[in-house]
């Protein structure tokens, strides 16, 4: 059985998040969403927020489950019996970053990390725009799923 | 009759802008320079003072007008009938992310976006270096008309 | 009155030719398709097959003209009274290449390139994967308008 | 149980190829290396000769096989049972390339792509790299494994 | 004689910072490395730390000497006798922003500068990411020299 | 003495190739300029013409020495006593094929590379370019020395 771990902050989750957790599911035999605790700028959205909103996202499918971690991802890989970190991407300026996380997980812990890009549609999406076009008064329903639209048009009121 | 709005910080406008409204100006038959009023970052010069400075600087050039706006890019972009959003390129790392822009501004409002290439010696300009070259006491009269240069002596004096 | 001139060898045109073509039209008042006649490769369209695909594909819209020429692109440009080069931008490797082709003819002629990113869906289209994938006998009916579908299974019967 | 398919010209077969396998091997259940039959370049080893070098190199792995195909990956793919294809990433400027093709391959077929980084210490490998130094002479035995160094010497002779 | 400027944070000096180094030692008659005293964000390490660390990582190289800087990088290579700039590279989304910087103080200045690319095992290294491993409690033993670990852990316990 | 060594085609060599090799001869103290003699495509100037050309543009400076080579670039650079290698960077998609260029000669032969930028102004040249506008009839004298210019005239008539 093949775990695969998909790490984020996901504050709020996206379309783009939704797709790339959806198609891991279907490659994968089990898909742990690992949600980062205390990322270093501010959450709008508090961890058991985040966890809970993914957890109403993925209630239909039995494969995927939902986590917060503090400290290092790679620990908390282990802890899980993940057998690879998947991230999505999104472009080429994107990927000189993630390797250099893949590798710094891969020399520290042995793990590996493995890209799935993203659907053409969402390759745009990201929570920080999706977080400023909410605060600048815009209509993010085809951005993100409608239960985190309206939890955003809440925290944002 | 084809408007361009040309959005930006301006904070302060450097050759490198007036590079490209100039071009843009050339193009369209009227170009709108659209200045954010409150970015994200605390701004050297406000917002009132961004547009004075744009105002002197195409003084002459009818085609040209200058506003500041708050809310959302698309939305005042339509407010001023404008067609095509337009933006400076200065290499293949600012593309990724004017992609997402261009492509959310074409999701939420069907607004177009279009890339201009900034001249080859323009290309290692940016406010952000020109603020931190002015702060370490450098000149700055190369980078910036004079109008800016005198304006940013005063400022960080 | 501006207009915008969109190069390329069209070998065969795609759905990413036919939407940045379609949406430049949105933009310009006149838009000029100009067909490299003889590219480096030897086509697998004459020009005049693949100037005759694009003005069928594009009958409906009256802004819009399609020629062929031989030459350099500047040259042509000036003949036609164009006032700007349009071209469609995929990612971030197309915009180097596009970069220095646009300071060319910026600096041969004065004549000014702009980009327009392509639609997201289609951001991994090209006529070589369209040639290949109908070469190995794939379906290429979801890639390219029907007409130019039908025109590629006889051409590659 | 889930199988990748690992497709490639493998001309010849690099140590950056055989790291990319045998990470995948430890991560998917079953792996099968496709050996591009007839590349658009004349191959410097027949497709029988290429399949014979990546058998013997993972003569001891049991869940990795190895076939030559021609024709549509993605039909080659099907017909294996494949589930996901996987490919190496050497760096930014391959990613845009081998993004188009996965999302060809996603809109012909359905069938997901997945990219593997390559080792830090692989990055620099290709086969085109490796054929260039065995033809004007140098030493090729730190960059394939020692069977291929010797089919390659033999063939150059 | 040809003195190179290695300049940077260094907080703290990373492997990948003494290969760099090292290199440029091998390369050029003398080699200053220049710490940048005030960086925009709190360092973790003051500058006479940092520049502590580094003499103590080259007390055996004669051909190498740390200095601490405040000001414009280009008045203090110029006050040091520097023929040249030396920055390290990992990757092409360095690139464009270590082009922007080397063509201002190219236009600033005269003063050229060179990169040098990143041993492949060092790629992935960091400050930053160095000092996140550190604060989450991992192993940074194998991304830092041993008296940098040491420094780091008590500066972090 | 630090010698550096130039490689390239030169086919022909534009100002682009002159910015570098005279930046280089400011900063080392003898640079080779190496012209690689047989190209995998058929050159328009023979290797000799080729450096009969460069001799001529670096006549009046003494410490620039030009000559063609065949084999392994390493090969010949330790043959020159060269203590690294020169290129040039126009932007970051030259990048990532240059480095693993780089980090095949350093495993090879533990030969350095290190890269110069281009002026802002030279981005956009390339010999290829050169030669494509110098078939079409364009006018080569703002891309190319003069006699340079004159050669191409005279190959092309």
């Amino acid at each position: 059985m093949t775990t695969a771990l998909c790490p984020g902050s996901f504050d709020p989750p996206t379309n783009g998040h939704v797709d790339v957790i959806t198609r891991a599911a279907g490659i994968f035999d089990r898909v742990v969403v690992a949600v980062v605790g205390n990322p270093s700028k501010q959450p709008l959205f508090t961890a058991a927020e985040r966890v809970s909103l993914l957890e109403v996202l993925f209630a239909d499918v039995d494969t995927v489950e939902v986590a917060a971690f503090d400290g290092l991802l790679v620990t908390f890989a282990r802890s899980k019996g993940a057998d690879v970190i998947i991230k999505g991407l999104r472009g080429a300026s994107d990927f000189d970053y993630e390797l250099q996380m893949a590798q710094m997980n891969s020399t520290l812990e042995g793990l590996e990390t493995m890209f799935l890009p993203t659907s053409p549609a969402m390759g745009y999406l990201s929570s920080s725009l999706v977080r400023e076009v909410g605060r600048l008064g815009g209509n993010v329903e085809s951005l993100v799923p409608k239960v985190v639209a309206k939890a955003l048009e809440e925290r944002l009121r």
